[in-house]
């Protein structure tokens, strides 16, 4: 796209200044529409070194009342930062509805520096490459408009700009030496650049190339950008979206009714084997600690099939400054207002950490499609995007185990009534899990859709047969260790 | 308190069985009652390296559902973390009613280690311990139980330790630099250590000495104090907090009766001067980045006063890689869950950045004092502890700086008439506006009294007289430049 670029003609002065007149008041009369449409719009700034980003962005902004939106400058990522996955710190600062969000920069950065200072080889690159598509894509699937800005400039203007921030002792600062290293090794760069921007340059999330040799004039092409690319998102928000058909690697998994749930263990057997297994468990978890892989334990079930007291026997086990159990309730208004897996983004585990959810996002495909809190094309589309969101973890080392604590009806009828009738278990039964009860044959139905193209080799679904509490309980411990044991090989 | 302090005599093996399986069981009833009575939870780990605060923790939570407690453990700060104010990284981890949180370790290891490592003089020590105080007793006040333990161990025992870990190679990397270095300086340790516990023992959040030889004793002693604590705090839930007496520095400030309010500037003149400090704003903040001062503009003001058009003419002379603008809403549930500042104190600039509160913690002096979502109590208590806040931020750095935008009644009358008829702008305008315009007058005195009580020199306020808003936007400029210019010699 760089290299066989043919820059666009600048305007006369009269023109430009009409038109960037005219892109102005549009961006400020759009912005209250974004914001009464709940239009998230991420707007990522990429380019040379001493294009202009800054300054053209600070321009762009003048036109929105501050409240709408937030700019965030991404350095190269911190030790902290790089204890997580490489989306993490983008993910967690994608925009509200009806706001504006702009990276100075975004990925690209990131992924062409490695490449460029031979920190990521071509393998690597081409599977950064799939997710960089893919978490674009379901931005723009969810409902995000991303504009994506490449600041172009020649080997000599670029010099030029560098010797000219350089001479004055207010600006000297602003030359980076990357800044210096892009313009000694310029074709090199280009080189690469381009190819990043042909790899991502998709039909929903175009690339824009930005001639920024003039300021006004990059002004003008990124605010006319940015307004044809509203009116059109907004004139879009209803449409569905294409269902993918599934890449990954699918195991067969039996359905709910064909579980049988007659596995019994005797309490003197539970004793020896819970003591044998925690034991192992917290072996287990130190060495993880020092190997550095993060884990991910991930419970969904019914109401009342013993997950509480699952987790419990997991966490005792090991060492408290290593793990971190997330209840997952409905979400609050900050985190329905974003991508529905933002708000578990967020609570991912560093490496060498645990994170157990107690529910997860899989509640899109059960309460939320059964409660009508999301549409059919949104949950329909979710099986992909939840096998991309754990693939994104498992490339990044993480052991996932994802278990469904499975009881029958009757047991489950049982337990309401035993929490109903004591005392300090009443806090555990809300009238809602009677109300989900009485709707058990279509969660059923949901849940076995949802094993059935989910069950992905990297991110596999275990049922825990919990008619019988104890046996549960050991067979998850026992499938933790085994999960953990292969990852430490 | 340390180096006079009496080891407890630790009881036979039956009665320590006996009592352990007693508070074990009390604690775990307890976390019942502290969700219930939304109790928040702090428990803050501190001791000499190897003195077994990790095992302890980890036993002691066996008691407690997963779902209930968290658990930070606390490294030296990140090269982040230390671009915000000091209390920032405790701060935020405070839990939400009804939960646990403990410190692995708190802020304690952070001053003590400052000290001995001589990175802190007399003076600045003296200063922290002022802070630590007041955010304690702001928690203890604002119904946080705070528990603080100190893990004792003798030289000899701490030798053993180390060379016991020292031994196996799984358990070798628990070995730091640092515990070698206090064993080798133990009684310089010592003597800070005890230091510290003396100054900073308070009546409500006192200090619990434990003595750490034997595991299981450590245990019980931790697990009975814990028992202890809850058991008073859930019985002193309801009580009030004495009101303190102001000792900080405070300026007259006129009532908003006597402003006049006919101040005017010609198109002209606005036009001249908002290019100039603009102009002058820019190069300012520029300085700002390179000298990493942070700095915090706290709006308040009238409904349509102009406080989004002011803030604007602030954002626009500003890089905006350099600034964040927080509209202030109601709070979320999670916010709500915590002590009211916490979610400021997410919202912090670092060093070299700045902060635009639109709205701000003064919410709690006025919306939430007059609309009953605080107790007298609470914001009575308020204005101090919003003064200890900003002394906080102001000894960290922190240029402050507090706009009342002040208009007359008539004129937001007219204001909200226009916004009525206006198509574009009627989304600025709701019910809500409406009725708080009826409570005129209580607010207006609830102003005067917040005024009064929170003009301190470090954070003083500064009335807008808005009637004219290109006169009030000028003069934030100038109020904005001079407090820069002046943090800046």
């Amino acid at each position: 796209m760089l290299e066989n670029w043919t820059k666009p003609q600048i305007p006369e002065t009269d023109e430009l200044e009409e038109r960037l007149s005219t892109a102005r008041a549009k961006l400020s009369a759009l912005q209250m529409q974004i914001k009464e449409h709940g239009l998230p719009v991420l707007v990522l700034f990429e380019g040379w070194g001493t294009a202009g980003k800054g300054s053209v962005l600070g321009k762009v902004i003048k036109n929105i009342d501050p409240r709408f939106f937030k700019v965030a400058t991404m350095d190269a990522p911190t030790e902290e930062e790089r204890r997580k996955p490489f989306f993490y710190r983008y993910f967690i600062k994608i925009p509200e509805k009806g706001k504006f969000e702009f990276l100075d920069s975004g990925w690209m950065d990131e992924i062409v520096n490695d490449c460029l200072h031979e920190r990521m080889g071509e393998k690597e690159y081409k599977k950064k490459i799939e997710s960089v598509k893919r978490f674009e894509r379901q931005l723009t699937d969810n409902g995000y408009l991303v504009l994506k800005f490449f600041f172009q400039i020649s080997q000599k203007e670029q010099k030029k700009r560098i010797e000219h921030l350089r001479a004055d002792k207010n600006t000297e600062w602003r030359v980076s030496r990357n800044d210096d290293w892009q313009n000694k090794h310029y074709d090199k760069c280009l080189h690469v650049f381009d190819r990043y921007l042909n790899d991502t340059n998709a039909a929903a999330d175009p690339w824009y190339i930005i001639d920024a040799k003039n300021r006004k004039w990059a002004e003008l092409q990124v605010l006319e950008t940015l307004v044809s690319g509203i009116e059109t998102a907004l004139k879009n928000s209803d449409l569905a979206v294409p269902l993918l058909q599934n890449v990954f690697p699918l195991e067969k998994i039996p359905k709910l009714s064909e579980i049988s749930l007659d596995k019994e263990i005797s309490e003197e057997e539970y004793k020896k084997e819970l003591k044998k297994l925690q034991t192992k468990l917290s072996e287990l978890h130190n060495r993880l600690y020092r190997e550095k892989i993060p884990v991910i334990i991930a419970y969904e079930g019914w109401d009342a099939a013993g997950k509480g007291g699952n987790i419990k026997r997991i966490t005792e086990a090991l060492d408290p400054r290593g793990f971190e159990v997330h209840p997952i309730a409905s979400p609050e208004p900050h985190e329905k207002a974003r991508h529905y897996l933002w708000r578990f983004c967020n609570r991912l585990p560093k490496t060498g950490h645990i994170a157990i959810f107690d529910r997860t996002w899989y509640g899109r495909v059960m309460v939320e499609r059964l409660e009508g809190f999301c549409n059919e094309n949104e949950w329909q589309r979710a099986y992909n995007e939840m096998n991309e969101f754990e693939k994104e973890l498992a490339d990044w080392g993480a052991v996932i185990i994802k278990f469904w604590v499975q009881i029958d009806k009757d047991t489950q009828l049982a337990r309401f009534e035993d929490r109903q009738n004591t005392p300090e278990k009443q806090w555990k039964i809300t009238d809602e899990d009677w109300r989900n009860r009485e709707k058990w044959d279509l969660y059923e139905s949901a849940v076995n859709e949802m094993l059935k193209k989910t069950n992905t080799t990297y991110a596999p679904w275990h049922v825990l047969e919990s008619n019988d509490k104890k046996y549960a309980r050991i067979k998850a411990l026992k499938i933790v260790i085994e999960a953990i044991e292969k990852a430490l090989k």
